[in-house]
Formats: C-alpha cells, structure tokens, sequence
C-alpha cells in the first residue's frame, strides 16, 4: 500500500489551469494535502493496529446479515460472539472499494467529484437547538430551521453541499423525522445533499421519494444527489443495531454512504489520541467490509470522526486542538489508504458565534482542508459542540471557509508570477503597483473577498454603524430568508411527493408567494 | 542548498520525549512543518527570482556606509544610484549567517532557541489605538497600554514573547517613545521582549538603559533579552533611509534583529503572490548582506511579511487567506534556505475580537506555525489589520496559540498509545474509557485547557451568565491588570534608568502599592 499517486502532480496542474469562466479565485475540489500531522510509518503504525483489533476484537453486537456475510467470507465469531474480521478479508476489501464516485447534484449542474485530493466543505449535524440572534438563547430546532438553513447554504458560494445541521423536534415519529428532513434538505437547495435513516425502512421510502422528484422510478440510482450519514457504530467496536440495518439497505439501494464513527476520546475511545484512531479506523473498515460484501464497490466516505472529551467534565470538546489534528490526521490517513475521506471540522464548543467559535472552526477547518479531506463535515453553522445550529455562525463561517480555500489553492509559482518584470516596470517608473495592468487583471482571480468579513478603516466601520460580524450576518440571514426560494422542485412532482407522504413543511407554492 | 536536515527527525525525538515536569500538553518551542504549500522547485524558484532581483536592480537609497561595505565586497553602483548585490556575495552571507540563536529572557528563566523548525509566538505592533471593551470604540493608545498589554502577556501561558504592540502617543518626540518603549517592555514582564528604534542614536541610549536594568556595562550583549524589530525597507527595493542606519547600529551593539520586509501585495509589491515573495525575500536578503558585512554572524531573524491588499479599495487586509497563505509559505521558505524565520499571522481585519477577528486569527496563526515560522509575530492581540490593540483579544488569542500548539505538537504514534490494550481491556471490562487509568494519567499530558474559552453545556453556560468570550477575558483583563504587577526589574536599578533616562511610566513601586 502507498500514498496514492499523483497528489502534488494533479494539484500543480490544477494550479495551472486558468480559472472558470467566472474567474473566481477559489473554487469547488481544490487540492489539499499540503499538511501531513502524521509520518509515513506512523500511518503504517495506525493501519496496522486497526488490522490486528479487527482480528483480535472484531465487531460487538453484528446483524445476522453482516454475520452470514463476514463469516462466508472469511471471518468468524468468538466466544464472546463478537464478529472477528481477518486482516486480509479487510485489504482485499480495500483494494475492491470505491476510490472515487460522483455526488450529484439535483440539477445536474454542481456535482461533486468525491476522492484523490480534492477537498469539499458540507454541513452537518445534528444539533437538538437554534441559537436565537436576537435574545443568545437557545430553542429547540424544527423543520422550518432545516428548510431555512439550506435555503442560505443554497445561496452561499463557498459551501459546497447541505447535510441537515439540526434535527427537526416538531416531527413526532421517527418515520416522520426521516421522510421530513429527506424531503427538506432537497427543497431548499439545489446543490448535493445528505440525511440520516433511523430505520431500514425509511431508505426504501426516502429513496421512493427522490425518484419521484427525479421524474420516475430508478432516476435517483442514476444520478444520487443525496448521501446518507449512518453512524453505524457505538464505540467501541460495537454495531448499532438499527444503523447497521439500515446500512445494509443502503448498500442495497444505491445511496452514497458516509460510514461514520465518532468515538470520543477518553469515553467511548482510547484517550491517549493514537489509540483513538486507531479505533475508528477500525471501525470504518469493518462497515466497509460489510457493505463491499453487499454491493462491491458501493460508493463510501470513510468518516473518521474521532471526536474529543474535555478531560475535566467528560463533555465533548469539538473545538479543540486535539480535535484539529486528529481530525486532520484521519483525512491524512484514509487518503494515503485510498479510500474517500471525510471528518469533522467546524465544531466549535462557543455556545455563541463569538471569537472563541471563530478561532475554534478556523483551526479545525483549515487543517482538515490542508490534511485533503474530501469532504469537511461540520464545516459551517454549528455551536456549542455541534449541540446547536445557527443561521448568523453558518453565513460567517461560509467566509471561513472561503479563506480556507484561499489557502488550499496555493501560490502559483513561475515566471510570470514571479513578476521581476512587472518590479522592474514599477521601479523604472511610477514607484508602486497600484496602476499597474497585473495589479487590475489579478483582483478576481488572486484574491477572495469576504461577503460579510469587515475590512473598513476603523473610521469608516464606525460611520457604518460600527457592527460586529453576528449583527452583519444576520442582516444576511433576515434579507435571504424573506428573499430566496429555490425553485428546483417541479411543482407537480412535489404535489405527487406530498400525496404520497407525510410533508409537514408548508407547501412550496405558498412560501413562494 | 537543501532543505535543512532533521525536521522530522527532530520532531519525531521532541514528541518521543516525556512531557516536562510540570507534565503541560505544551510547551514553547515545538517542532513546526508539517504543512508545505510550496514544492521544492517552487522555492528553488522564489529564491532565483530574489538573487536575480538583486543582482539586476538591487536597492535603492542605500546609506553611504551600506555602499561601502557592499561594493569592497564585491557590489556595484548602477546608472541609476542602485546597490546592486551579485549571487555569489548573496550566497556566502547565507553560509555565514547565524543559523540559531538564543534570545534570553530578563530573567534567564525562559530563552527562547530561535532557528530550526522551532515554533513560538510573539506580539508585535504597531497599532495607533486601543479598542475599548466597554464603548465598542476606538481611543488613541498610550505608554500605559504598552505596559499593560506587557503585564497581561507575563501571565499568558501560550505568549511566548512581548513585541511592543501599539504606540504610545503620549510620547512627544520619537526619542521619548523609543526610550519608553524600550522601558516599557522590559519592566512588563521577564519574558523575552521587543521594539523598534527610530534613530540610530537610540539604539545606544536602549543598550545603555538595559545594561543598567542587568547590572552593569556589557551585560546586555551577554544575554541579549530584547529584540530590534527593524522596518528597513520601503518596498519596492528601496532601503528606509534612518531605519537602514538604526539597523548598522544595531548590528554593532549585538542586538538581534528581525529584518522586516512588508510590501504590501498590489500596492508596494506584486499583486501577483508569487512575486510578492520574491520581492520581500530579496529585500531581506540584501539586508542580511549589509548586516553581516558589519557584523558576521550577527542573530537576525528574516522578517518576510509579504501584506496583501484588498484590491477594490487598496486598503490592507491582514485577515485574508492570502495573508495566510503568503506568510506560511514565506516561513517553509526562509527554513528551507536554513535561517531564522519570523512572519506575520493572527493580523485581523476585523474592528472588533468577533467571529471573524477569530477565523482570520486562527487561520492565519495555524499555518505560520505548521509551515514551521520560528516566531509567529503578531499572533496575540491585534485588530484592524494591526491598527489597533485590544486586552481582550490578546487573552482570547492565547487561548487560540494554545489549540496551534497542540496541533503542532501532533500525535504521537507507538505501541502504547496506539492503545490496542487498553481497547481490549475496555471492551472486556467496563465498556467505556472514562475511569480507566489511561484516561486519568492523560487528562493533563494530552490535553490543553482554555483560559477563558467556554465548554459548560448550553444549560451550565445560561447559568453562568450566558458569556461571550469577550466578556469572560474582559473579566481576566481587570482581574490581572488589577493584581499582577511583575517584580524582575530590582528596585534600585529603576531608579539609577529613571535617573538617567526620561522614563514617563509612574513608578513601578507606586503601582505596586
């Protein structure tokens, strides 16, 4: 097993090619890989000791179906009746999983490509709360907060993809939780979206729900513009019974799938921070194994989430230090494997959009992004260690993560861009670049600028009305949310959808005026 | 010329290495560079374009003495009155150069080794206002606030030295700012300091006043405990006239020197970041030249601090991703060349210590320290692109220096903590890690603890009072600047510099009560 190929390669030819017709300067897929936490023998290291608990410990509490499976192929069961993965049945799984797949979007027109180095930034969740602006409390969350937040992610550039950030507590069943939240995260946003299934039969639903949007039966296996979080596992090594169940049909049907552990360290994995990911990448795998035995190949995102305890209370920490780099490690990690990546960043333990979240989502963002995560879950709109979601934190952080990407694009290095000519034609003559035909030619395509960051002169922001970024943000929020109404959804396909299930968000037609 | 050896090594035997006794999660001086945004051709690149910028149009308004020394060394005048420096004398600087350094502390307590892949953060300034806590507005900044902000970084775990952050303009001449800055530094706290010197004269008058704080003539060139950060460029390539004499006289008294070069991208450098690189690595380079022919070997620190504009209004932007991205990669590329490296992170646009002062901070902090800058200057306390000071920044920003360090102190990967035991014993016992022995004996050896940072639950945190985290470090900023009143500066030398020099800061006995 090496560091797949052509890392540095593929990034200094993206570096060379000109920027898209719009001439942004950062844009959706640039690659990361730029930071390495950790050493090609400490990898070897973390790999190994994932291999050896697979064999030695296996998996607690395995479905029947994973069981059959896993032992016609190789494994066994012990006499602790913990399912026992032998080391070869998980590198030849390696060698037949996905390396790469297309996450579509519901247009067809923002599909992302999910592997190799190219890094995305998604939401995530699940928050139980909703900041409120106006009084710093929280309340609970609901369905309009899913709808309404991927109705901003729909209008901000920088995120590339909507996974529901909080969980819908109007819904009085868990049947009623899952088809709502499939249905919301895809009306409000036309870029690639993801949910999570509680039960196996709800996959059947939901994705009976996407043909349907789609126009008929099967068009959502061709082109899947959603992606299923299931966070299969109750660390340690133990299966979730109704996730591993609804895994197993969503291999069946043809779902992307995140395979999620998120163990936190010193609870529920090894506080010493190695051991934590050791753990979970063992974990992955074995859910890997289980769904390439179902449907070889089936496209997944190894989410390594190793999350973080605060020592002193036992609560999560997910904005701290040791959660930047662990989380930066496992991308680094699961991309040197091979496998698509994708970890948690973003998760500040701020209860408000204050200082604190912004250093804490910067740090766990930049290094995720700079460690090639393909997709960086929790990247916006989530406080108080992902408890609760806010409208005014996910418009900030969209900034972030534009800053971020400014970043992972790079400097691009040769002889034009190293410009002596262009110092020697100010030298010679005016004495500075502000004139200058490089100086003009390069404001959109060198630099990122912020859409609510402040850069006035200190005069100037007090003459503006001397806001902070919340106050700013949250005009954002006010003016889109009485604005923006996606209009992606065929007004009878949803008509059909609402026939068929139980939609508690009011109808379309009506939010549109 | 290659990359200086043992980076790795080095880092991999500093994580081997048991915490020190007072068992911190980190610690002053951890190994950088884990994060490479340029290749190694990159670089080879950069450092061409800066040999050939200074060999073809070298530097303009060079001083009498310069001249000199450069042209006996092989140099030349142009048509143009330029000092042109060829390759070959470029090069042999570099060989000769001092490679590490110590820079001591007042009370040879807490030296700082500056050189390697050794990262620590700084202050530095300097801004012309303070903001203040209460009105949200800015107020011309004074000699106290240069104390002040001293008084709160001696207490500031993650700080590892104190640049004088704002200006005091309650000074009328710049002898009575240079002397009471010098002053103020030195009496605010026993860590390692800095300051600038306007005129040359001063430069004697400083060294004067700190071998009297020390104990006698020569004592400071023993253990030097200030550092000159010396602005002696006016880019493009054109040397400041009276700082390039300040900087002579420097060199001749044995203070160490930062060799600050900050071009401002699309105004006084090339919009293009490639060539803003270029430019400011050659105008360091020039100054190491004239440096070195006065006194070789002479500690300095190559201060690359590539500045970015915001093209639609010209204005800086110290916040930006491209300020991150410039800095780290001017860090990668003064160690690759094997010199002292320092650059400018934690520069914030924002007007307040918001969200976005957060983010820009982090961000820009994380990747100087990973790309492996020696001093991280400017990483505690600024606001408005560094025209502003502000308390509570400084607190919340060593909150944040603490989260980088533990990422740059990384994961440490062996048989032990890849914990595969302690799983075991977890999943046969127990089932969860919190009461294991692993857990208790890494809860401060693995884990670093924020300041005034927030980890309550949402419920715990209301009850608390529902804080910002500028409020809870405006807590600790009248709390500390109430109480802590350092005692390094012996009472009876005070007097003997009071006597001598026109020193406005009260008496430290009469603030000591």
């Amino acid at each position: 097993m090496s560091r797949r190929s052509g890392g540095r390669a593929a990034r200094q030819a993206l570096r060379a090619a000109a920027p898209p017709a719009e001439a942004r300067a950062v844009w959706p897929g640039l690659a990361g890989g730029s930071y390495n936490p950790l050493s090609e023998s400490a990898m070897q290291a973390v790999f190994d000791a994932a291999l050896d608990l697979l064999e030695r410990l296996g998996m607690g509490q395995a479905p029947p179906e994973f069981i059959e499976r896993v032992t016609a192929a190789g494994g066994s069961i012990d006499e602790h009746g913990r399912l026992l993965f032998p080391s070869d049945l998980v590198r030849h799984t390696i060698d037949i999983a996905a390396k790469e797949f297309t996450l579509h979007s519901f247009d067809g027109q923002s599909g992302l490509d999910i592997g190799g180095d190219r890094v995305y930034y998604s939401t995530a969740g699940a928050g139980v709360m909703m900041l409120d602006h106006e009084t710093k409390r929280f309340r609970h969350s609901t369905l309009q907060d899913v709808y309404d937040t991927g109705r901003l992610v729909d209008t901000l550039d920088n995120i590339d993809m909507y996974i529901r950030t909080v969980v819908a507590r109007d819904m009085e069943t868990a049947r009623m939780l899952d088809l709502n939240w499939a249905y919301a995260v895809m009306a409000s946003t036309s870029k690639p979206v993801g949910t999570s299934m509680f039960e196996p039969g709800h996959v059947h639903e939901i994705i009976a729900m996407y043909d349907m949007a789609l126009g008929g039966e099967g068009e959502f296996a061709k082109r899947p513009f959603a992606l299923a979080n299931n966070t299969f596992v109750v660390p340690p090594l133990r299966f979730a019974e109704e996730s591993a169940l609804s895994l197993a049909e969503q291999a069946r049907v043809g779902i992307p799938i995140t395979l999620l552990s998120a163990g936190q360290a010193g609870a529920t994995s090894p506080a010493a921070l190695a051991g934590s990911l050791a753990q979970a990448l063992a974990e992955c795998l074995a859910a890997l194994v289980c769904v390439n035995l179902i449907s070889p190949g089936h496209p997944c995102v190894m989410g390594m989430w190793p999350f973080v305890s605060d020592l002193r209370t036992g609560a999560m920490s997910g904005g701290s230090g040791e959660e930047a780099v662990l989380n930066a490690a496992s991308a680094q990690l699961i991309n040197w494997i091979g496998l698509p990546s994708g970890v948690a960043a973003g998760m500040a333990d701020s209860k408000l959009p204050d200082n604190q979240a912004g250093h804490e989502k910067a740090l766990t963002v930049g290094l995720a992004a700079h460690a090639g995560s393909n997709i960086v879950f929790e990247s916006a709109g989530m406080l108080a260690s992902i408890m609760a979601g806010s409208h005014e934190a996910l418009v900030i952080d969209n900034d972030m993560i534009g800053a971020v990407a400014r970043t992972v694009r790079g400097i691009e290095i040769d002889e034009g861009t190293l410009s002596t000519q262009v110092i020697e034609e100010v030298i010679r003559g005016e004495g500075h670049f502000l004139g200058h035909e490089q100086t003009l030619s390069m404001m959109q395509s060198e630099y990122v600028y912020p859409l609510v960051g402040d850069r006035l002169s200190p005069d100037d922001w007090v003459d503006a009305g001397a806001k902070s970024v919340e106050e700013t943000a949250h005009d954002y929020v006010t003016r889109t949310l009485a604005s923006h109404l996606p209009m992606h959804l065929d007004p009878s396909r949803d008509a059909a959808i609402r026939e068929a299930f139980p939609i508690e968000l009011p109808p379309l037609a009506s939010m549109r005026g």
